[in-house]
């Protein structure tokens, strides 16, 4: 909690520019991990590397894991190297391989030349891995010992490099045999009460549970629903130990993929997006999915252009246009949405286009007849000419079947084109429901002209 | 995994039928809790009540374990009380309140009048607490002792009620006074060492780690993120112990705002939707939100209707004012998403209105730019008239400063007053800028009509 006053970044810069490093740790102590990320996040570039630059690289790292990762990357990608280095040697190796992901390639490739050789390799390696796989998502900080040790090597190993493994969240022992395959586990406690001569092979649960280094995301979700574990080893197709997942960091990488849907649908698109990144950077990330946007809406105002004549004579209609364009397009995202969270708790398979088609349609013509006679009827009402009201009200009651049943169908077509539906779905169906929409206002208008003047 | 055809939920029906229930359960079994979701999803609502009929509570509840809350709590309302009642026994309490709380009073009232005394007692007090706190993550499975109970007496009481406590998750023993006042902690571990006839107030951890009642899910992130515990003692302001809340719980709420974020901000209102609940159910929520919807539209339109002359005299603007009203809504749906996502990592306040102001004006001002000159440019290409383009361009480049310095400030406003800004902002923002834009071209247009014609 900051002592006073209202901006604790203001404070932070004060102590910075004084370089009171002891007086900055307090500072930091004090403060929430919340708290920590706002105020750091409001330093200016300069600031923050000042301060890991006075910070030693453990504290510095504890900073750095309070921060969001976006953020974080950023202001380990301004420190020198080695500096960079030094830090992320005090992190998890998941946390670090995260860091180094969001980086461009040149940048973390200079900084993986200034880690310990065995550090770099492996976040090389780890690197390789999708993101949400087994092989994403493992972290190398577990305990690994030959099947052929005592307890009592067990034991002193424990003792000896106790500092390193403090900071392991792992729970258990796995035991592994000559070619480093996995055979074994114990839990901590079962150390405790076996001989202390006893061999490893003995004591240990053999067979333990496991899952390939390309389990999914869902096959992780899975396996920790079914089974209370406090971590799962990951091997590879030889039974090799390479890692362990936590189930923290399955439930993380759930949240982060809804996180990044929302995003994704509000247009957020190349990563997540914080003000205090540079006004440039942020504009540009932002007009790239606003100028496919706008060739997308010429396309679809084409047809308003088309039938420009049945527009001059029955000019009432432009004012239903957007409100068709924008009550299709609602209409359509909700289907969108149902079908996205559907897939995520896979409720639905991405083949099943009949079921969701059969769904949607249904559901899209009882709304689509209420919204067409409220919008029909509103026309009616407003010029007392019942043609424009069959008009409004009869395009925007079909065009809304077709798109509550294109937004349902949508995300499970782009998830069989391995498409992400999430950025795609939305601009992809507005083109679509517009494009319809108007034809039907402007080619069902052009067919009854004398009955609308 | 289901042994043969696609479809594993006409197998299980078939099962059903013929009552085969030891068939059943090993099916089951052979499913991960994925599959059970999507089997039991699919089955009828009067299958889904004769499967949970023929199992034992004890299996029924684990099956329900595997389902979604919503769909879980549906299924459990269709059952009679009695055996509702019986199931819910089987669960977490947190699991309990959760599926209660979906229902509708009447029924989640006629449940607990069946359920035993003592834990209808506990879940009437439990669904008092508001869901994202302390008291309504808190689950009631924990261990608690008198501090002047000796370690035998843990452990005596361990053994007698080991099938009760296996299922706890919580991985400490709490120590209460004779006012049920938290005074200590034990880890399970620190029962193995002491000698047996240890008092706790002797061996215990005094003044352990606890959080208030009330305390939000921000604050329990943030203890969580500070300490690496497997759990938190809940306290009222008297200390008295009243539950634990569980890192997982914390991760999962989490995890359910941000999924109820993205379905706000696309139109899914009134809780989750799926395809296997009733259609006029589906329709009618739906609906709701679209009734509102077009009732803003129509105040949007309003604005063309008032212009309908100049529109008249130069109907090429209708082309544009869709575009201008889509372009606007998703340079104003970014920032809402962009506030939104700061708003729930507390990288921004809610009372820093200016701060958001100055960075989407600035932003809004370049961006606007941008998409002005592209869309007048177009506008000018293709009718050769340049103040066209003026007309155009300048109107959605006001119109997206606008758009996005009121996009980037709904969510705050809206917190502020305690609303959700999930399903307000957009509607909101939308109508706003589509009156705006729609003001700006046709205003514009009426001053330089000459021009334009």
């Amino acid at each position: 909690m900051a002592k006073n006053g209202e901006k604790p970044w203001l404070q932070l810069q004060e102590l910075i520019a004084g370089k009171e490093v002891s007086t900055i740790m307090a500072f930091l102590d004090d403060m929430s991990p919340t708290e920590t990320a706002l105020t750091i996040s409001r330093l200016t570039p300069a600031d923050q590397g000042q301060l890991l630059g006075l910070l030693t690289p453990l504290d510095a790292a504890e900073v750095i894991e309070d921060i969001h990762e976006t953020q974080a990357a950023e202001i380990i990608d301004d420190l020198p190297p080695v500096q960079a280095a030094a830090i992320l040697g005090e992190l998890d190796s998941d946390h670090v391989v995260d860091l180094l992901a969001e980086m461009d390639e040149k940048d973390a490739e200079a900084i993986l030349e200034e880690m310990a050789p065995e550090e770099a390799r492996e976040a090389r390696q780890f690197l390789e891995y999708p993101a949400d796989t087994a092989g994403g998502l493992m972290v190398s900080e577990y305990l690994s010992y030959h099947a052929e040790n005592r307890i009592s090597d067990v034991l002193a190993d424990l003792q000896a490099n106790r500092e390193t493994y403090v900071d392991y969240h792992v729970q258990y022992i796995y035991v592994t045999d000559d070619q480093k395959k996995l055979v074994g586990v114990l839990r901590m406690h079962d150390l405790l009460f076996p001989s202390h001569a006893a061999l490893l092979r003995k004591v240990m649960i053999s067979n333990p549970l496991k899952v390939k280094i390309d389990a999914s995301l869902e096959e992780l979700r899975n396996f920790f629903e079914e089974h209370q574990l406090f971590g799962v080893p990951v091997v590879d197709e030889h039974d090799v130990l390479l890692g362990v997942v936590l189930p923290e960091a399955v439930q993380e990488a759930t949240r982060k993929k809804s996180v990044h849907q929302f995003l994704g649908v509000s247009g957020i698109v190349g990563g997540e997006e914080f003000r205090s990144m540079p006004l440039l950077v942020r504009s540009t990330r932002r007009l790239s999915w606003l100028s496919l946007n706008i060739v997308l809406n010429v396309v679809a105002a084409s047809v308003i252009a088309f039938y420009q004549d049945t527009l001059a004579a029955a000019i009432t209609l432009a004012v239903f246009l957007p409100m068709i364009s924008d009550m299709s397009g609602c209409s359509g995202n909700q289907a969108v949405a149902v079908s996205m969270r559907e897939l995520s708790l896979g409720l639905i398979r991405p083949n099943e286009l009949v079921r969701v088609l059969a769904k949607e349609a249904s559901l899209g013509i009882i709304n689509g007849i209420c919204l067409g006679i409220l919008l029909g009827g509103a026309a009616y009402l407003w010029k007392g000419n019942i043609y424009l009201g069959l008009v409004v009200g009869g395009a925007l009651a079909v065009n809304t079947v077709v798109a509550v049943a294109l937004g349902g169908l949508l995300p499970l077509i782009l998830k069989r084109l391995k498409t992400d539906p999430a950025l795609v779905s939305s601009p992809l169906l507005t083109t679509v429901t517009d494009m319809c929409g108007f034809f039907l206002v402007l080619g069902m208008a052009t067919a009854m002209l004398q009955k609308l003047g």
